[in-house]
């Protein structure tokens, strides 16, 4: 039976009419390749890496991926094709007639043609090896790498969806995107024990001079959306759709260092209301915090500057809150860096609030992936900055 | 004339009926309630901050702003309302009926029933003053409250909308958006003539032991794109729409800094391929070069990290392209550091290529706003980094 199939595409292969058209062949995506209904013979051009090579002795078949589609392409060449440089990696032109495979497993094949080798692949020293199935950790050392693999061109292909997704979202419900900061001089978020951000040696500014105050990387939009909630006044009722009408993408500093935020967060909670329930456990909304102790996996969020006064949730500005948060920053010698925050109370105060959510953690929930530096084409981490 | 339109107004003021409705009266944006057709005294609630206030003798006329329109609902009250808190920038919820305005300077008005200020405005210490066309010099002295002036309010929905249609004309053609990284390892980008990140004094890490390598803010995505240019294959031929399959927005560091960087690359550039042309000169594309020579102002993109080798362009992975690659980093102490861009050359290399445009230099374009920093919603740079 196998040897049947073999021979009728040798035959089928030996068949391909020598007679090039002039038209230039259509370029097609692995994708719309195997899509293609019908296919009868036209002249198509597909690009890709090599995923297989099979060589017998007159056929040779190749199957090729661009990225387009989980499923590879099937090349079937003439055996005068093979060559060294047809290993598995390498990045092919394959030019050639789209026919109706007679396999089950293919509606379609292409039979090549014209096969240009764009970029060899040394195989040997690849590390990834043809038909072996690599696990996450083993990939993680080939950031570099491991794009082309199915598991994380899928991984970032859904992370880029559901950007575009949550996008999407807060821009139908009427939100503005705000570009929050990544460097920031609000030390009081926690930041200041994280990292911090100095003019390098070889710029000429004394590090004290550059931004006059020590900035560092932040680990929350949060006082800044704050800030940006005057664009427009609403109120915090619905608090996913309506909170403060904007929104942002903040970056974060690898697994390890958001838990510690978390914890420092989680230290500094007093009793609050509890305004989002039903929050999938796992998601750890990001400056919100579990209730244990409730049925419904509510979480509450944490006024994070004045834990405990609860303007976050506030209603209106009210004297004797807007005193205590006075001495309070003044008790703590913040009064200077943090008279923004006070102004926003007293010129003009609106409620608002708002939650925040680990954008990794939630394509690790969607995804079931259990390492969060798996769905991060980046990741740094204590010891690693690859690239 | 004008004082018979003042009595009609304050009979119908004085006509409001005293039956309030049990039906809780609908929230309506002021955008909405200015668009309200055939407006016949429904009763409404309406939030927002004073824009403007004339006291008569027995009428009040509010002006009020949420944000939602470049135009304010003027909200007609009993003299009996005017209090010290009914001030330039409070914020207040007008609850009343939207009827047709007599005036020709808007179609409807709120006649008020109740009026509660949520939020006092110390309208003397308040930086922005009632009729006062503050300069945008004078405004960027208040981050924090600039984005409740019309002009900031409308950058920064600009701004919303003009990231939105970046992603979506990305999406429909087919990229797939990456977070590229905000801290790197890589030196060789001129990062490091610009930010080093530290652990803080806070963190029990010692600075060399964190990530093993020194860090730095990042200056371009371009090389971790070229990274991930391999989650598809395609060609580098229309630039703009197909150049890499994927995008990022990268956060930059104020326009001093990015000026420098584009000066670093200038100096780096050799003699290379033309591939965008009519580009809006006042844009100064990012990895790019302008040929002021060229009538058409052109502009050639450079490789970064080996100029005049024309990678960036570059068909397929030649052997000896490779090896003057490689000879390049090992004379430059580079070759360990900078493996994994031998690697992508030595495992199937695709043609590539990329283009950047700063995002903040676009917006100043099509707003024709002459300083980068009032379209940024935080900027940071030289001697500043507010908030």
């Amino acid at each position: 039976m196998f040897g049947a199939r073999c021979l009728l595409r040798a035959l089928r292969s030996c068949s391909s009419a020598p007679c090039p058209r002039h038209k230039p062949s259509a370029k097609l995506s692995v994708r719309d390749a195997l899509g293609a209904q019908n296919a009868s013979g036209e002249r198509v051009k597909v690009q890709g890496w090599i995923r297989s090579v099979r060589s017998q002795k007159e056929v040779l078949f190749l199957h090729v991926n661009d990225g387009s589609s989980l499923e590879s392409l099937q090349v079937v060449a003439d055996s005068s094709f093979d060559s060294r440089e047809l290993a598995f990696g390498s990045s092919v032109e394959v030019q050639g007639q789209l026919v109706k495979s007679l396999s089950k497993r293919q509606n379609v094949e292409l039979k090549a043609e014209k096969i240009e080798v764009v970029g060899n692949c040394d195989a040997k020293a690849f590390p990834f090896k043809y038909k072996e199935r690599h696990p996450l950790e083993y990939l993680r050392q080939y950031p570099h790498l491991r794009c082309r693999t199915n598991v994380l061109g899928s991984i970032l292909r859904v992370r880029s969806e559901a950007t575009a997704a949550i996008h999407s979202f807060f821009k139908d419900s009427g939100f503005v995107h705000i570009h929050t900061p990544v460097i920031t001089s609000n030390d009081c978020e926690g930041a200041g024990e994280l990292f911090q951000v100095k003019p390098s040696s070889k710029i000429k500014v004394p590090e004290e001079n550059f931004f006059n105050v020590p900035v560092f990387l932040t680990v929350s939009g949060q006082l800044h959306l704050e800030v940006m909630s005057g664009i427009s006044y609403t109120e915090a009722v619905e608090i996913l759709k309506q909170a403060s009408q904007n929104f942002t993408f903040t970056p974060e500093w690898g697994a390890d260092l958001h838990t510690e935020h978390e914890k420092y967060l989680v230290k500094h909670c007093g009793d609050i209301p509890v305004f989002v329930i039903n929050y999938p456990l796992a998601l750890k909304p990001f400056y919100m915090r579990d209730n244990e102790d409730s049925p419904q996996h509510t979480v509450a969020a944490v006024d994070l500057l004045v834990p405990g006064v609860g303007e976050l949730f506030g209603g209106s500005l009210r004297e004797e809150r807007y005193h205590f948060l006075e001495q309070r920053l003044a008790r703590s010698g913040l009064t200077e860096a943090y008279q923004w925050y006070l102004d926003l109370r007293r010129f003009g105060s609106v409620p608002h609030g708002g939650f925040g959510m680990g954008f990794e953690r939630y394509l690790q929930c969607i995804l079931g992936i259990d390492n969060i530096k798996d769905v991060i084409p980046f990741p740094r981490f204590t010891h690693s900055c690859l690239l």
